[in-house]
Protein backbone atom coordinates (compact mmCIF):
# COMPACT_ATOMS: atom_id res chain seq x y z
CA UNK A 1 0.00 0.00 0.00
CA UNK A 2 1.39 3.71 -0.63
CA UNK A 3 0.11 7.20 -0.62
CA UNK A 4 1.12 10.35 -2.30
CA UNK A 5 -0.35 13.99 -1.94
CA UNK A 6 -0.03 16.98 -4.31
CA UNK A 7 -0.96 20.53 -4.43
CA UNK A 8 -1.55 22.86 -7.51
CA UNK A 9 -3.27 26.31 -8.14
CA UNK A 10 -6.45 26.66 -10.53
CA UNK A 11 -6.31 30.77 -11.82
CA UNK A 12 -9.96 31.71 -11.80
CA UNK A 13 -11.12 34.95 -13.73
CA UNK A 14 -14.64 35.36 -12.25
CA UNK A 15 -17.93 33.05 -11.22
CA UNK A 16 -18.08 30.02 -13.14
CA UNK A 17 -17.09 25.97 -13.16
CA UNK A 18 -13.46 25.00 -13.99
CA UNK A 19 -12.83 21.90 -15.02
CA UNK A 20 -9.74 20.27 -13.71
CA UNK A 21 -10.45 16.57 -14.45
CA UNK A 22 -7.53 16.13 -17.03
CA UNK A 23 -5.07 17.95 -14.89
CA UNK A 24 -6.30 15.44 -11.68
CA UNK A 25 -6.29 12.29 -14.11
CA UNK A 26 -2.51 12.85 -15.30
CA UNK A 27 -0.99 13.11 -11.90
CA UNK A 28 -3.31 9.91 -10.28
CA UNK A 29 -1.92 8.23 -13.32
CA UNK A 30 1.50 9.10 -12.91
CA UNK A 31 0.97 7.27 -9.09
CA UNK A 32 0.14 4.30 -11.07
CA UNK A 33 -1.69 2.36 -8.77
CA UNK A 34 -4.53 -0.25 -9.88
CA UNK A 35 -6.82 0.12 -6.78
CA UNK A 36 -7.15 3.15 -4.78
CA UNK A 37 -8.82 6.36 -3.38
CA UNK A 38 -8.30 9.99 -4.46
CA UNK A 39 -9.37 12.92 -2.28
CA UNK A 40 -9.73 16.65 -4.00
CA UNK A 41 -9.82 18.70 -1.19
CA UNK A 42 -10.12 23.10 -1.64
CA UNK A 43 -8.69 25.24 0.99
CA UNK A 44 -11.32 28.05 0.39
CA UNK A 45 -14.74 28.93 1.91
CA UNK A 46 -15.55 31.24 -1.03
CA UNK A 47 -14.95 28.52 -4.10
CA UNK A 48 -16.05 24.47 -3.50
CA UNK A 49 -15.84 21.44 -5.58
CA UNK A 50 -18.31 19.86 -7.66
CA UNK A 51 -18.69 17.28 -9.80
CA UNK A 52 -20.74 17.15 -12.98
CA UNK A 53 -21.87 17.03 -16.43
CA UNK A 54 -19.03 17.48 -19.03
CA UNK A 55 -20.94 17.28 -22.39
CA UNK A 56 -23.51 20.19 -22.71
CA UNK A 57 -21.93 23.34 -21.28
CA UNK A 58 -25.93 24.79 -20.91
CA UNK A 59 -25.79 22.29 -17.94
CA UNK A 60 -22.81 24.38 -15.97
CA UNK A 61 -24.80 28.07 -17.18
CA UNK A 62 -27.63 26.76 -15.88
CA UNK A 63 -25.96 25.67 -12.37
CA UNK A 64 -24.22 29.32 -12.44
CA UNK A 65 -27.32 31.06 -12.46
CA UNK A 66 -29.50 28.75 -10.41
CA UNK A 67 -26.81 29.67 -7.43
CA UNK A 68 -26.61 33.13 -8.35
CA UNK A 69 -30.97 32.83 -7.85
CA UNK A 70 -30.81 31.15 -4.26
CA UNK A 71 -27.48 33.02 -3.06
CA UNK A 72 -28.66 36.09 -4.33
CA UNK A 73 -26.34 39.30 -4.11
CA UNK A 74 -29.24 41.32 -2.31
CA UNK A 75 -29.90 39.17 0.68
CA UNK A 76 -29.31 41.61 2.97
CA UNK A 77 -26.30 39.73 4.64
CA UNK A 78 -25.00 41.48 7.91
CA UNK A 79 -21.13 40.01 6.60
CA UNK A 80 -20.08 41.64 3.03
CA UNK A 81 -16.41 43.31 4.34
CA UNK A 82 -15.13 41.88 0.70
CA UNK A 83 -18.54 42.87 -1.38
CA UNK A 84 -21.79 41.94 -2.33
CA UNK A 85 -20.30 38.87 -3.36
CA UNK A 86 -18.55 37.75 -0.13
CA UNK A 87 -20.96 36.28 1.56
CA UNK A 88 -23.13 34.57 -1.40
CA UNK A 89 -20.24 32.71 -2.05
CA UNK A 90 -19.65 31.40 1.46
CA UNK A 91 -23.52 30.19 1.36
CA UNK A 92 -22.58 28.49 -2.25
CA UNK A 93 -19.63 26.87 -0.85
CA UNK A 94 -21.68 25.54 2.40
CA UNK A 95 -24.24 24.22 -0.38
CA UNK A 96 -21.85 22.47 -2.17
CA UNK A 97 -18.59 21.21 -0.75
CA UNK A 98 -14.91 21.71 -0.31
CA UNK A 99 -13.55 18.06 -0.39
CA UNK A 100 -14.62 15.36 -2.83
CA UNK A 101 -13.38 11.52 -2.94
CA UNK A 102 -13.42 9.03 -5.63
CA UNK A 103 -12.69 5.78 -5.78
CA UNK A 104 -9.64 4.00 -8.69
CA UNK A 105 -10.39 0.76 -9.79
CA UNK A 106 -8.41 -0.87 -12.93
CA UNK A 107 -5.54 1.74 -13.05
CA UNK A 108 -8.48 4.33 -13.17
CA UNK A 109 -10.54 6.85 -11.42
CA UNK A 110 -14.29 5.73 -11.49
CA UNK A 111 -16.19 8.75 -12.92
CA UNK A 112 -18.65 8.12 -14.94
CA UNK A 113 -19.02 9.04 -18.51
CA UNK A 114 -20.58 12.22 -17.98
CA UNK A 115 -18.72 13.15 -14.95
CA UNK A 116 -16.74 15.87 -15.15
CA UNK A 117 -14.52 17.50 -11.94
CA UNK A 118 -14.87 20.85 -11.65
CA UNK A 119 -13.94 24.14 -8.93
CA UNK A 120 -16.71 26.13 -8.66
CA UNK A 121 -15.59 29.73 -8.41
CA UNK A 122 -17.84 32.36 -6.25
CA UNK A 123 -16.43 35.48 -6.21
CA UNK A 124 -15.87 38.00 -9.44
CA UNK A 125 -12.72 38.66 -8.93
CA UNK A 126 -9.33 36.86 -10.24
CA UNK A 127 -8.43 34.17 -7.77
CA UNK A 128 -5.49 31.71 -7.54
CA UNK A 129 -7.06 28.64 -5.77
CA UNK A 130 -5.06 26.06 -4.09
CA UNK A 131 -5.95 22.20 -4.49
CA UNK A 132 -4.40 19.53 -2.90
CA UNK A 133 -4.68 15.90 -4.06
CA UNK A 134 -4.15 12.78 -1.48
CA UNK A 135 -3.83 9.28 -3.09
CA UNK A 136 -4.09 6.22 -1.23
CA UNK A 137 -3.54 2.32 -3.02
CA UNK A 138 -1.74 -0.26 -4.64
CA UNK B 1 -3.69 -3.01 5.57
CA UNK B 2 -5.95 -4.05 2.72
CA UNK B 3 -8.68 -2.64 0.34
CA UNK B 4 -11.43 -3.84 -1.93
CA UNK B 5 -13.12 -2.45 -4.44
CA UNK B 6 -16.75 -3.08 -5.84
CA UNK B 7 -19.21 -1.94 -8.06
CA UNK B 8 -23.10 -2.89 -8.42
CA UNK B 9 -26.30 -1.56 -9.91
CA UNK B 10 -29.59 -0.03 -8.22
CA UNK B 11 -32.71 -0.30 -10.44
CA UNK B 12 -34.93 3.01 -9.77
CA UNK B 13 -38.38 3.33 -10.78
CA UNK B 14 -38.63 7.17 -11.12
CA UNK B 15 -37.80 10.06 -8.27
CA UNK B 16 -37.23 9.02 -4.80
CA UNK B 17 -35.06 7.41 -2.10
CA UNK B 18 -33.61 4.16 -2.74
CA UNK B 19 -32.14 2.74 0.40
CA UNK B 20 -29.44 0.57 -0.28
CA UNK B 21 -27.81 0.48 3.11
CA UNK B 22 -28.03 -3.70 3.58
CA UNK B 23 -26.78 -4.42 0.31
CA UNK B 24 -23.58 -2.24 1.49
CA UNK B 25 -23.24 -3.49 5.03
CA UNK B 26 -23.66 -6.76 3.92
CA UNK B 27 -20.51 -6.42 0.94
CA UNK B 28 -18.42 -4.72 4.15
CA UNK B 29 -19.11 -7.41 6.73
CA UNK B 30 -17.34 -9.93 3.33
CA UNK B 31 -14.28 -8.13 3.73
CA UNK B 32 -13.70 -9.04 7.20
CA UNK B 33 -12.44 -5.46 8.00
CA UNK B 34 -12.12 -4.20 12.26
CA UNK B 35 -11.26 -0.63 11.31
CA UNK B 36 -11.12 1.13 8.25
CA UNK B 37 -12.90 4.16 5.60
CA UNK B 38 -15.39 3.23 3.19
CA UNK B 39 -16.29 4.60 0.08
CA UNK B 40 -19.30 4.82 -1.71
CA UNK B 41 -19.68 6.81 -5.35
CA UNK B 42 -22.82 7.04 -7.81
CA UNK B 43 -21.22 7.36 -11.38
CA UNK B 44 -24.01 9.88 -12.24
CA UNK B 45 -24.88 13.43 -12.50
CA UNK B 46 -28.66 13.13 -12.55
CA UNK B 47 -28.92 11.22 -9.17
CA UNK B 48 -27.07 11.46 -5.75
CA UNK B 49 -26.18 9.59 -2.47
CA UNK B 50 -27.56 11.03 0.64
CA UNK B 51 -27.33 9.69 4.58
CA UNK B 52 -30.89 10.42 5.98
CA UNK B 53 -33.30 8.70 8.68
CA UNK B 54 -34.12 5.60 8.06
CA UNK B 55 -37.29 5.27 11.03
CA UNK B 56 -39.80 7.49 9.23
CA UNK B 57 -41.28 7.47 5.91
CA UNK B 58 -42.31 10.93 6.15
CA UNK B 59 -38.84 12.73 6.21
CA UNK B 60 -38.42 10.53 2.69
CA UNK B 61 -41.56 12.40 1.70
CA UNK B 62 -40.58 15.75 2.94
CA UNK B 63 -37.06 15.57 1.45
CA UNK B 64 -38.46 14.95 -2.38
CA UNK B 65 -41.03 17.58 -2.10
CA UNK B 66 -38.77 19.86 -0.66
CA UNK B 67 -36.00 19.73 -3.53
CA UNK B 68 -38.91 19.59 -5.88
CA UNK B 69 -39.66 22.77 -4.96
CA UNK B 70 -36.15 24.42 -4.86
CA UNK B 71 -35.12 22.85 -7.87
CA UNK B 72 -38.05 23.30 -9.69
CA UNK B 73 -39.14 21.58 -13.31
CA UNK B 74 -40.54 25.11 -14.67
CA UNK B 75 -37.56 27.00 -13.62
CA UNK B 76 -36.62 28.33 -17.21
CA UNK B 77 -33.63 26.28 -17.97
CA UNK B 78 -31.44 26.69 -20.82
CA UNK B 79 -30.70 22.78 -20.13
CA UNK B 80 -33.90 20.99 -21.40
CA UNK B 81 -32.78 18.16 -23.93
CA UNK B 82 -33.89 14.74 -21.69
CA UNK B 83 -37.18 17.05 -21.04
CA UNK B 84 -38.44 19.02 -17.93
CA UNK B 85 -36.92 16.74 -15.08
CA UNK B 86 -33.45 16.46 -16.98
CA UNK B 87 -31.97 20.47 -15.20
CA UNK B 88 -33.75 20.39 -11.80
CA UNK B 89 -31.98 16.76 -11.61
CA UNK B 90 -28.18 17.87 -12.24
CA UNK B 91 -29.46 20.79 -9.74
CA UNK B 92 -30.51 18.62 -6.91
CA UNK B 93 -27.07 16.41 -7.71
CA UNK B 94 -25.01 19.24 -7.08
CA UNK B 95 -27.24 20.27 -3.90
CA UNK B 96 -26.42 17.18 -2.33
CA UNK B 97 -23.49 15.15 -3.45
CA UNK B 98 -21.95 11.69 -5.27
CA UNK B 99 -20.12 10.25 -2.77
CA UNK B 100 -19.81 9.75 0.68
CA UNK B 101 -17.08 8.17 3.39
CA UNK B 102 -17.84 6.53 6.24
CA UNK B 103 -15.90 4.96 8.80
CA UNK B 104 -15.44 1.28 9.98
CA UNK B 105 -14.95 0.73 13.94
CA UNK B 106 -15.52 -2.40 15.95
CA UNK B 107 -16.45 -4.42 12.31
CA UNK B 108 -19.12 -2.58 11.45
CA UNK B 109 -19.92 0.94 9.47
CA UNK B 110 -20.19 3.94 12.30
CA UNK B 111 -23.32 4.75 11.37
CA UNK B 112 -26.12 6.44 13.90
CA UNK B 113 -28.78 4.62 14.55
CA UNK B 114 -31.11 6.25 12.60
CA UNK B 115 -28.77 7.08 9.99
CA UNK B 116 -29.27 4.84 6.23
CA UNK B 117 -27.50 5.12 3.37
CA UNK B 118 -30.03 6.13 0.33
CA UNK B 119 -29.53 6.57 -3.61
CA UNK B 120 -31.56 9.67 -4.61
CA UNK B 121 -32.66 9.18 -8.01
CA UNK B 122 -34.22 12.58 -9.64
CA UNK B 123 -35.12 11.14 -13.06
CA UNK B 124 -38.82 10.48 -13.65
CA UNK B 125 -38.15 7.21 -15.76
CA UNK B 126 -36.44 4.15 -14.79
CA UNK B 127 -32.40 4.25 -14.83
CA UNK B 128 -30.07 1.50 -14.19
CA UNK B 129 -27.39 3.78 -11.70
CA UNK B 130 -23.99 2.60 -10.93
CA UNK B 131 -22.90 2.72 -7.42
CA UNK B 132 -18.86 2.15 -6.75
CA UNK B 133 -17.69 0.98 -3.20
CA UNK B 134 -14.07 1.18 -1.87
CA UNK B 135 -12.99 -0.37 1.34
CA UNK B 136 -9.87 0.15 3.23
CA UNK B 137 -8.34 -0.82 6.68
CA UNK B 138 -7.62 -3.79 8.68
CA UNK C 1 0.88 2.40 6.52
CA UNK C 2 -1.05 3.07 9.45
CA UNK C 3 -4.59 3.77 10.59
CA UNK C 4 -6.77 5.07 14.18
CA UNK C 5 -10.31 5.64 14.64
CA UNK C 6 -11.81 7.78 17.53
CA UNK C 7 -14.86 8.75 19.13
CA UNK C 8 -15.82 12.05 20.74
CA UNK C 9 -19.65 14.42 21.62
CA UNK C 10 -20.34 17.80 21.41
CA UNK C 11 -22.66 19.22 23.75
CA UNK C 12 -24.70 21.96 21.99
CA UNK C 13 -26.97 24.53 23.14
CA UNK C 14 -29.66 25.40 20.48
CA UNK C 15 -28.68 26.03 16.51
CA UNK C 16 -25.60 27.42 15.53
CA UNK C 17 -22.36 26.37 14.25
CA UNK C 18 -19.57 25.02 16.77
CA UNK C 19 -15.97 24.87 16.14
CA UNK C 20 -14.33 21.65 16.34
CA UNK C 21 -10.99 22.60 14.40
CA UNK C 22 -8.86 22.16 17.74
CA UNK C 23 -10.16 19.36 19.33
CA UNK C 24 -9.39 17.82 15.79
CA UNK C 25 -6.40 18.72 14.88
CA UNK C 26 -5.27 17.99 18.75
CA UNK C 27 -6.08 13.88 17.98
CA UNK C 28 -4.42 13.88 14.78
CA UNK C 29 -1.28 15.53 16.14
CA UNK C 30 -1.00 13.03 18.72
CA UNK C 31 -1.17 10.40 16.15
CA UNK C 32 2.19 11.64 14.89
CA UNK C 33 1.59 10.91 11.07
CA UNK C 34 3.60 13.28 8.21
CA UNK C 35 0.70 12.22 4.89
CA UNK C 36 -2.52 10.73 5.48
CA UNK C 37 -6.38 11.27 5.41
CA UNK C 38 -8.60 12.51 7.87
CA UNK C 39 -12.33 11.93 7.32
CA UNK C 40 -14.64 13.31 10.30
CA UNK C 41 -18.34 11.73 10.45
CA UNK C 42 -20.99 13.07 12.39
CA UNK C 43 -23.99 10.04 13.53
CA UNK C 44 -26.62 12.10 13.38
CA UNK C 45 -29.93 13.37 10.54
CA UNK C 46 -30.64 16.71 12.48
CA UNK C 47 -26.62 18.23 12.70
CA UNK C 48 -24.12 18.59 9.91
CA UNK C 49 -20.56 19.34 9.34
CA UNK C 50 -18.89 22.19 7.39
CA UNK C 51 -16.05 23.25 7.05
CA UNK C 52 -16.26 27.31 6.64
CA UNK C 53 -15.02 30.36 7.44
CA UNK C 54 -13.18 30.70 10.79
CA UNK C 55 -12.28 34.76 11.17
CA UNK C 56 -15.45 36.89 10.79
CA UNK C 57 -18.23 35.62 12.98
CA UNK C 58 -20.83 37.43 10.92
CA UNK C 59 -20.65 34.70 8.34
CA UNK C 60 -21.56 32.13 11.02
CA UNK C 61 -24.48 34.25 11.83
CA UNK C 62 -25.83 35.08 7.84
CA UNK C 63 -24.65 30.96 7.08
CA UNK C 64 -27.43 30.27 10.22
CA UNK C 65 -29.95 33.09 8.93
CA UNK C 66 -29.83 31.90 5.68
CA UNK C 67 -30.32 27.91 6.47
CA UNK C 68 -33.28 29.23 8.60
CA UNK C 69 -34.86 31.03 5.55
CA UNK C 70 -34.42 28.42 2.95
CA UNK C 71 -35.58 25.60 5.13
CA UNK C 72 -38.36 27.19 7.10
CA UNK C 73 -40.00 25.84 10.25
CA UNK C 74 -43.58 26.56 8.79
CA UNK C 75 -42.53 24.34 5.62
CA UNK C 76 -46.06 22.41 5.85
CA UNK C 77 -44.20 19.30 6.26
CA UNK C 78 -45.71 15.95 6.70
CA UNK C 79 -42.84 14.82 9.30
CA UNK C 80 -43.21 17.24 12.40
CA UNK C 81 -43.43 14.72 15.18
CA UNK C 82 -40.17 16.21 17.28
CA UNK C 83 -42.01 19.88 16.41
CA UNK C 84 -41.82 22.63 14.10
CA UNK C 85 -37.55 22.52 14.30
CA UNK C 86 -37.29 18.74 13.33
CA UNK C 87 -37.81 18.78 9.32
CA UNK C 88 -35.92 21.93 8.89
CA UNK C 89 -33.24 20.11 10.66
CA UNK C 90 -33.23 16.86 8.18
CA UNK C 91 -33.11 19.15 4.98
CA UNK C 92 -30.59 21.00 6.38
CA UNK C 93 -28.51 18.22 7.44
CA UNK C 94 -29.33 16.72 3.37
CA UNK C 95 -28.33 20.02 2.31
CA UNK C 96 -24.90 20.58 3.88
CA UNK C 97 -23.08 16.99 4.11
CA UNK C 98 -21.85 14.42 7.96
CA UNK C 99 -19.04 13.33 6.49
CA UNK C 100 -15.67 15.68 5.66
CA UNK C 101 -12.14 13.99 3.96
CA UNK C 102 -9.25 16.14 4.87
CA UNK C 103 -5.88 15.55 3.20
CA UNK C 104 -2.57 15.52 5.88
CA UNK C 105 0.89 17.07 4.82
CA UNK C 106 3.71 17.60 6.16
CA UNK C 107 2.45 16.27 9.36
CA UNK C 108 -1.15 18.56 9.66
CA UNK C 109 -4.04 18.84 8.06
CA UNK C 110 -3.97 21.01 5.04
CA UNK C 111 -7.25 23.02 5.65
CA UNK C 112 -6.71 26.51 4.14
CA UNK C 113 -6.04 29.88 7.03
CA UNK C 114 -9.43 30.88 7.19
CA UNK C 115 -11.33 27.04 7.10
CA UNK C 116 -12.78 25.89 10.82
CA UNK C 117 -14.54 22.44 11.40
CA UNK C 118 -17.60 23.16 12.42
CA UNK C 119 -20.66 20.80 13.75
CA UNK C 120 -23.38 22.63 12.31
CA UNK C 121 -26.84 21.76 14.85
CA UNK C 122 -30.12 22.36 13.57
CA UNK C 123 -31.79 21.49 16.62
CA UNK C 124 -33.41 24.05 18.97
CA UNK C 125 -33.27 21.62 22.34
CA UNK C 126 -29.71 20.84 23.84
CA UNK C 127 -28.39 17.50 22.31
CA UNK C 128 -25.12 15.16 22.32
CA UNK C 129 -23.74 14.85 19.06
CA UNK C 130 -21.23 11.97 18.54
CA UNK C 131 -18.82 12.49 15.65
CA UNK C 132 -16.42 9.98 14.59
CA UNK C 133 -12.59 10.47 13.62
CA UNK C 134 -10.34 8.16 11.28
CA UNK C 135 -6.81 8.65 9.79
CA UNK C 136 -4.96 6.64 7.87
CA UNK C 137 -1.76 7.34 6.72
CA UNK C 138 1.84 7.12 7.68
Amino acid sequence: MKQSAHRFDISTRGQGLYQCTATIEEWVRRQTLQVGLLTVFCRHTSASLLIQENADPTVRLDLQTYFDRIAPQNGSYIHDSEGPDDMPAHLKTALTQVQLTIPMMNGGLVLGTWQGIYLFEHRTRPHRREIVLHLIGE
